[in-house]
């Protein structure tokens, strides 16, 4: 049997190119408009494959019963339009020259039905022979309610069915929010307003002042009408923050990944992409877009990326594209190697540091220029800087800078070229004034003070200790995200369910395809709003839920030899990116000592952040 | 010569498949870090024929210069990376089981460099008879700057160069706006905040309060924190306004466009895709992003379209998918026709309101609403209506309801299934809870209250009957969109620019590739702001600027016969589809047929609606 699918797949290029999962769906959804000979309804699958030149006469001679031919239809061509013009006069000025119409050759797609051998009593044939004018085609169609179906019972099957939470986010009691009522109130610890700055009265008030001016939407294209200071002034401001020539606003960054990547990746003349095989799905699918030949190298590997690009020829064009910080286990990417590379082998660079901008750098520009903190730091010429080299970063206003929206930034005449090219920055509506007013301040918030992104660097080493040391598997990583081993998509989606109905803290489960079947994993992530006692409740509903799911401990990961980092032996220890001298953490360990652990060194800092914080807000 | 390149084109799948554009532009895009053997730069072209196995050979015999063979760069595969690993520690948690690396068989699509016999004297062969260790490849490299100039150049010659305007609305003086300085207003003419709802007290109100309450952003995807009540309570105004089961929120309507045909149209089997050859990008990308199989059918040509279909097998799974409105003509789609052959062939109806929802029917739902507006006036059950038979609307919140967004609606297994499926919609950031609150109280501003889309009509047919009366060049359509044609690009420009500098009067010019060339235009949208003062400002300004510039009057194209509906001698009146009951006009004409001209009724009746507002906003 496996031999025979394996020799049909080589054969027919059906089988070959449709997944698995596409064929049982097929042979699963059933035609409720079409019986098949049994009485029983027909798959769509046996639909399909009454239309291949091989299976389509075998079928044919197995049934009796057969579909209307095509060509039978082909006889009505135009009959039912010529009689309902009614409200042709609606449908004016069709162009006089319209465009090209482009009629593919189907007939070598879509093999046309061979009229079958009519059976005896077959209604089309007593109808011809009756001459009686034959019926518009009552062929079988094709069970779209049924495709549905199928598609979402494989869903609830393989366990990746969505069911979204109510979560209501409270600006004035960050980071609590209210479910469906305003009475069931939770913890978020999972938002990826990472610094609270949807709630920062600095880009509220900014907000409301250009909601009154200038209203709620941009009205139009950024060509029509849709353009104005607060693009200009936003598009200065990101590009300043990266050290480039020139920024451009998208609607979200998934779409100014997808439109960069695709429209550069079709343009350039026989382009290559190279990613890293963990990036987002907003540049798979701007990869797959272009349609430039991708090669997956393999995360984070240096060594492979450069195999791969070594087997290029230099002068093909090459966009070698990855991520700063990893969302889903917040690892980050070599950029200064990746930088090299791409010099080396005439690459360009594309760095997605959507989950980095706003919590990394002295300005908060990302990992890019956090790799140069010093030289940011005392505000020195950036040329030749890391951040500097990367020919394109894209990043994102609704992550760390809490608002919504996405950009690139580059050279100027890389810019432009996305600008006058790119379909998914061209045709749509530009982004509210409002919107791009607040995330601007949040930018220059951010690029003037530190201190939330310290503080939530602070506070995820606190949770982090604490789950170590409570045998919690946290998948080791040097960022801020808190991916906490699972490893069952029921589990995980228990996990997060008991957390919520019983300890009142709402944290997503990350099951497939978000991550790989078997990593499913709860993804924390503190803000500078995570103060103690949100903390030691966290940390408590963990343990709770642990024991009464019976979760794997990191212990147990250890004894089964380790995995994804978790329980490895004489693994090395993975440093934080911001290092204790950049949070200040070196001089308090010092005066310290004298003999506390380091939650406890961690904890006088945070009681001194606190303070400070609390002064700032005081003179504000 | 031409014999010659038509015969190259048969045989070389690179010139086959390479647009004129492409080629022009890669043989222009020199390669300054190669000299050609004349002491010339050597342009990409050059560098993509050294790759061919024919072109290439011919080539490597011509000249003395050879770059570095791949098979070169590959002996250093590795090297560097191992020499740099100092932050190696930071890229941590490579999963065990990395995906799949799909590292494509190059060697046929790039076929691999023969080191060509190396020329005396060159670099590479010196250094090989001395025994000193060869360098890193120093091959031609892609000009990607080279590539970006030459993109832009392109624009600049042909005029499809965009230089944006700077254009401010201001909520408080609609439809003004300040440029870049706030003492230089204009009024603008050719926003689609059709009705002022950007502006709209209670939309702002309902915004800020929002803001307040709930931030700045949504804070995460709709999986993880980002699905609230608000998204809850706008899709399910959005099921109600269409007499649909469910809808989906996304970042815009493109997006919404883009990602639920490419999700339908890769997902269902063989699918096939009818597209009316006027739509949108993002359907036009949306149904390329699908993968399958396109049909182009002439714009509104339901024969055509019937056609096609029946040249299908009924059994393929089809989507027909076209507009209501379409925003750069104004003409209207034939719904009810394509929804009779959509159940005809089996296909289901995928219909873009974007232009239409706010604007059309009793409650502002669109044109498919209009078609059967007593039936939803009078508040009758809808079953059977041509709205409720769409399987797919797609609309925006982005331009009648003045915010931003887009959504689709349909029967829930459907919703249900992109909303599983769609990248495009599960992996990027919700909409902010203000704009979601926002939007939603602007649809059921909308859906309560009629006099904005009839003014906006009104303005509409005042301004189309001024301009027709002026021999001013109006391509007739039954909507509120008015494209005065003015058939070159560069004039086009010109007129906008004299309309804006010497008239303080904002109308963006329509060009390629939005438009046809030759087809160039001025594209104006009316508003219910738009009062007398301003349209007869509008008017005398445009009659300056016919002048001025020497553009064609409708005469002027009625002597060459006609051009897209524009002085076609004898056509049929296009009446627009808000009728002269629904629009309130037939009392006052009867009361007036004395002896006033149309204009003089139009006039009449918008003293009238302008007295009503008035009252309605003092008692507000």
């Amino acid at each position: 049997m496996e031999a025979l699918l394996r020799q049909s797949r080589t054969m027919c290029p059906f089988l070959k190119k449709t997944s698995p999962a596409t064929l049982r769906s097929l042979s699963n959804s059933a035609n409720v408009q079409h019986a098949s000979p049994g009485g029983g309804a027909i798959s769509n699958l046996q639909i399909t494959a009454r239309r291949c030149p091989v299976m389509g006469k075998a079928l044919s001679v197995q049934s009796g019963r057969n579909i209307a031919s095509s060509a039978l239809a082909g006889a009505f061509v135009g009959t039912r339009a010529y009689h309902k013009v009614p409200r042709a006069k609606l449908h004016t000025t069709a162009p006089k020259e319209a465009q090209a119409v482009d009629l593919p050759n189907l007939k070598r797609e879509h093999a046309p039905f061979q009229p079958p051998t009519a059976q005896p009593g077959s209604n089309a044939t007593a109808q011809h022979q009756h001459g009686v004018a034959p019926e518009p085609p009552q062929a079988a169609k094709f069970d779209y309610n049924g495709f549905y179906e199928n598609e979402l019972d494989k869903k609830h099957k393989d366990k990746s069915y969505r069911y979204f939470n109510n979560i209501n986010r409270l600006a004035k009691e960050f980071p609590r929010a209210h479910l469906a009522t305003p009475e069931e109130q939770v913890t978020v610890w999972c938002s990826n307003d990472y610094l609270g700055m949807g709630r920062n009265e600095h880009v509220l008030n900014k907000m409301h002042e250009t909601l009154d001016k200038y209203g709620a939407g941009a009205g139009g294209t950024r060509n029509i009408s849709g353009h104005n200071q607060h693009s200009v002034s936003l598009e200065n401001t990101l590009a300043k923050l990266h050290a480039q020539e020139a920024a451009l606003v998208f609607s979200s960054c998934y779409v100014a990944n997808d439109a960069t990547l695709a429209t550069l990746g079709s343009k350039f003349p026989n382009c290559v992409i190279l990613s890293d095989s963990m990036n987002h799905a907003s540049m798979i699918q701007g990869i797959r877009h272009s349609g430039a030949k991708k090669i997956v190298f393999k995360h984070n590997d240096v060594a492979d990326l450069e195999a791969k690009l070594a087997s290029l020829p230099p002068d093909v064009p090459k966009i070698i594209a990855w991520e700063s910080v990893y969302s889903m286990c917040g690892s980050i990417g070599p950029i200064e190697e990746i930088c090299d590379l791409a010099e080396k082998y005439g690459a360009i660079t594309f760095l997605d540091e959507v989950h980095a901008v706003g919590m990394y750098g002295p300005n908060g520009a990302g990992v890019a220029e956090h790799l140069d903190y010093e030289t940011y730091a005392s505000g020195r010429d950036p040329k030749g800087t890391i951040m500097e080299r990367i020919d394109i970063i894209t990043g994102t206003l609704g992550k760390a800078y809490g608002c919504v929206g996405g950009y690139i930034a580059g050279s100027a005449k890389m810019v432009d070229t996305v600008r006058s090219l790119a379909p998914g920055f061209i045709f749509t509506t530009s982004l509210p004034p409002a919107t791009m007013a607040g995330a601007e301040a949040a930018i220059k918030y951010q690029m003037s003070y530190q201190g939330d992104r310290r503080l939530q660097q602070l506070h995820t080493r606190a949770v982090k200790e604490s789950l170590n040391e409570m045998d919690i598997p946290v998948i080791p990583n040097p960022s801020h995200i808190i991916p906490v081993l699972v490893g069952n998509a029921e589990v995980a989606k228990k996990a997060s369910d008991l957390l919520l109905e019983k300890h009142q803290i709402y944290v997503q489960a990350i099951n497939y395809p978000t991550v790989p079947v078997g990593q499913e994993r709860l993804r924390i992530t503190p803000t500078p709003g995570h103060v103690k006692d949100y903390r030691d409740h966290l940390c408590q509903a963990l343990e709770s839920v642990w024991v009464e799911l019976g979760i794997k401990r990191t212990s147990d990961w250890a004894r089964e030899g380790g995995f994804i980092g978790v329980g490895v032996k004489d693994a090395e220890v993975v440093e934080p990116l911001w290092t204790d001298e950049q949070l200040g953490l070196a001089d308090v360990k010092h005066a310290l000592e004298a003999g506390q652990g380091a939650l406890g060194v961690l904890e006088s800092v945070l009681e001194r952040e606190h303070l400070e914080v609390r002064q700032v807000a005081a003179a504000a």
